[in-house]
């Protein structure tokens, strides 16, 4: 490549482009939204990555792209990456038993509670990604904005019994695995990680959450 | 590692570990299932790798193979990989509005029809997986069944007009993505594949499909 872009507010970066010898430019959101036509006005001459952690197009903003270069008609290629959207597995529970995925953000919104009724019509368990920007979200405010929801609109979907699972780093050395009900993460401060309010739990997504507990917690 | 072994019956494997000059032993279903016990019993003396194509943990046995390790004590470690579940976001289809996932198979199960319907009650989008064993089902092979199940159930959920996704090796150079009615596809034999019956497609989903389609067709 002659230009090689980094995103790193979708996620935090783990890699080390400068191990690989590599040099690159760091990016921020207003590039790619705003100002993403001054990256493939290059790309039109230039061969150029955007690198990106996680798997690519799962944030609406890279798909943008896509369809903005091929307005352009400049040829592109994706490169697929291990996600957290698959890494949950390693909680135990099953992919298929997922339902929606839904981003709690800084900003007020009610719709990951939506997200979480519509799941629970159909007994699917919910991933909840947490905010990076301006700060990444902890557990912790994560659940409580689900509390807070909860206390307004009063449809009893979620309370502090609840169980609920909390993941941090999976796929690495430092992953974290917690299993509980809602009242006893409330001092979970750690990030990165991800928050899943299981449907319904098997006998056997149960028996492996809680193995998990006695090896890594 | 001392010994490596490579399960390929969950999906197709594009993998060269000869490239890499890596020695390693083909396994089948059963030696994964029945006789995980003789491989476990290796990885508690030497260092064993499993090789699966895709993310691992996403079939259930990946998961089970786990839980005996966790039994035996002997530790592990889950390197993450991209996964057709993460990739069906070229389709530009948002991963966020996708339901539970469902495979079809080759023995008789009306589940898929079950999941279609459940996603269809909260507006999501449904991925169905192909099986692979003893051979790869095709599109039309897999369209056909639901169409069947319909038949049978009569509950209106799928007919011949509905739009479908069909998506084959997505992340390669040899990706196909078609975009259509159900009636169109009734021929496609392409593997591997997966199907996409979308929920209502947003004008935006159906425009990046439909320039996707002059792009790639």
């Amino acid at each position: 490549c002659d230009e090689i872009f980094l995103e790193t507010y979708t996620s935090v970066w783990k890699g080390d482009l400068k191990k690989l010898n590599l040099k690159f430019k760091k990016i921020e959101r207003v590039d790619l939204e705003e100002n993403i036509n001054k990256i493939l006005t290059i790309a039109k001459e230039k061969k150029v990555a955007i690198l990106i952690p996680g798997d690519p197009l799962i944030a609406t903003t890279h798909n943008s792209i896509l369809e903005e270069a091929m307005k352009m008609k400049i040829k592109f290629e994706i490169i697929h990456n291990a996600s957290i959207l698959t890494a949950i597995s390693e909680t135990g529970l099953q992919i298929y038993k997922f339902g929606k995925i839904a981003s709690i953000s800084w900003y007020y919104s009610e719709y990951p509670y939506d997200v979480l009724k519509q799941n629970k019509k159909i007994k699917a368990h919910t991933l909840f990604l947490l905010d990076t920007s301006p700060k990444p979200m902890s557990p912790k405010e994560g659940l409580k904005r689900l509390l807070e929801i909860e206390e307004k609109r009063k449809e009893s979907l979620i309370n502090k019994e609840s169980f609920c699972i909390v993941a941090s780093e999976l796929g690495s050395k430092n992953k974290k695995i917690l299993f509980g009900k809602i009242k006893e993460m409330l001092d979970i401060n750690f990030v990165p990680a991800v928050i899943i309010i299981p449907s319904d739990l098997h006998f056997s997504e149960k028996k492996f959450l809680s193995s998990l507990k006695n090896l890594k917690i």
